[in-house]
């Protein structure tokens, strides 16, 4: 019974670590199958699934509560492209039997900050135990007003492209975890890189003025360069990127001065979890505005095309920069 | 790219594979980042998540059309117990990397088979890549009326439990592919007691009459005694379950007869997906009556008591059975 009162069974681990989570009414306190959800009315929901597993999406030494983080973020990014806010999530969690009781209750307590710091409640899920390594498949659920979510299809030329935060700092702290690139240009800006892989900070303050003014948005998870493209093809239109505008931290500036290789992985190196948006010039100057108010800073670095096609990435001037690949494949 | 032909990348799999799946209008083609769901008007969603893992809720080398299956009905079922109607689901799919297209090409087609015998549309999800074995996490969403979700908590003293189908026979189908049960005594019913493993029934037509009539419900999949536990836990009265009228099939009844360990497997073995329903004494003829109306058998078996407590499961004379063990945890 030691290890019985040590490491709790799944309706126990429920009670101790999970229910405290569930205090929506909908959750019912996950003491039944389903949680009773009750719509906003005039509104659409937005439904989105992002899984994340050991060894693929995270390390499977990173802390706890840095994984609790990742899981629910990459979801709170989709919700934030698509103009919504989040009203919601379910949690399935797939444990390796060696999990023990320290883990899971810093796990729940990144799940609990997180809760807190966005604004969203845990509904429901599922906790079973992973004949591999701990794989977590979160569903959040966003609301919009009817009609009002923001597509990758609607991008039209002449639009503006604009991305918020910078990029490629997570791509780059990746490369700094794996030591596939010598980070001592960065100096102290690694911590910085290394911070973004681990802790991806969905744009959820942004998503109001995407909603208002973006024709076509998605967030910046598999590479900047891959996931315009998805824009584009969604679309049917085509973009030019202006490579040299598009925004650094010091720390990946000082990367790219030290190795160019840094740029590709920048480009094209995934886990940034900004916002890429397509917005109309006459309402250009409305979204500056309002990100600015909400403190988020976004960044013009390119423009929508009418001719279908890939990206063309280009320099400062105006060549084309061919990449070696376009996009980071989770998969 | 040989191998690359033979097996692709995320999105050719999404696009050969899944976007079939996906022709209601709030997937999107399943072209974006989220779906874009409307809610119906006046209903309450009841959103439940079930995951399932190789090596923990089915053999790795089922066949994949059945493993499709069980990832989508042991959702199904769940909204069933809770007088939902299925509107649509979310799949996670986590892939080992040794997948066939053979084997996708299965999958999706036991997907879409269920699909359309139980009405509920593919709306989103996510494929990675598993580090371990593959691992199955579905979002289902159901509707009811607003306030009618039927609910685990609501027995009351006097209500009479039912329980639709057979109980047992997927306890003793897992237990003869184990071989830890002589199955001559089955026959040629073993096929039956093995598919009944491997294949829940949903019993979604059944949904109905429990929200009309059902105080509570929830379907069993943990075991008889150890779901009905939850039910009068959640519910704060006791239950006197009737052992010799627990429906068996042929089947199991041939097992209970030559091997007595049978029974302890159909009273706490799971794995059923029937629904047990605490129905008030004035409704249980209507209940029977529609019950019948759509084909499914349902069996008194009990009775809700004032006294909280866990069920007494007694034998034909009313003396108690003690079990060694009320349910099977998947965990």
């Amino acid at each position: 019974m030691a290890e019985d009162a040590a490491r709790p069974g799944e309706f126990d681990l429920i009670a101790r670590y999970l229910r405290p989570l569930a205090d929506d009414p909908a959750a019912l306190n996950l003491t039944d199958d389903a949680a009773a959800f009750v719509p906003p009315p005039g509104q659409t929901l937005v439904l989105t699934k992002d899984m994340v597993a050991a060894g693929v999406h995270f390390f499977p030494d990173d802390p706890a509560v840095s994984i609790a983080r990742k899981a629910l973020r990459v979801n709170l990014s989709d919700l934030a492209a698509k103009g919504a806010r989040p009203v919601g999530y379910l949690l399935g969690l797939a444990l390796p039997g060696d999990w023990t009781p320290a883990w899971m209750a810093d796990f729940a307590a990144g799940l609990a900050g997180d809760q807190s710091a966005y604004g969203i409640p845990l509904l429901g899920g599922d906790t079973v135990r992973a004949a591999g390594g701990l794989t977590l498949s979160i569903t959040a659920i966003g609301a919009v007003p009817d009609g009002g979510m923001v597509r990758r299809a609607g991008a039209r030329a002449g639009d503006a492209l604009y991305v918020s935060g910078t990029i490629g700092d997570a791509a780059l702290g990746l490369r700094l975890r794996l030591g596939t690139i010598d980070g001592t240009a960065a100096g102290e800006g690694k911590a910085h890189l290394l911070d973004r892989y681990l802790h991806p900070r969905p744009r959820l303050a942004l998503a109001e003025a995407v909603r208002l003014h973006a024709h076509a948005a998605l967030d910046v998870s598999d590479g900047l360069v891959g996931d315009l493209g998805h824009m584009l093809k969604a679309s049917g239109v085509g973009a030019r990127l202006e490579a040299d505008r598009v925004p650094l931290s010091d720390a990946a500036r000082a990367l790219v001065g030290a190795d160019p290789s840094a740029l590709v992985s920048i480009l094209s190196g995934g886990d940034d979890y900004e916002i890429l948006a397509a917005v109309p010039p006459d309402r250009a100057a409305a979204f500056e505005a309002e990100a600015g108010a909400v403190g988020v800073p976004v960044t013009r670095i390119g423009t929508i095309l009418a001719e279908p096609g890939p990206p063309q990435v280009v320099d400062g001037e105006g060549r084309i920069i061919h990449l070696a690949r376009a996009s980071h494949d989770h998969f």
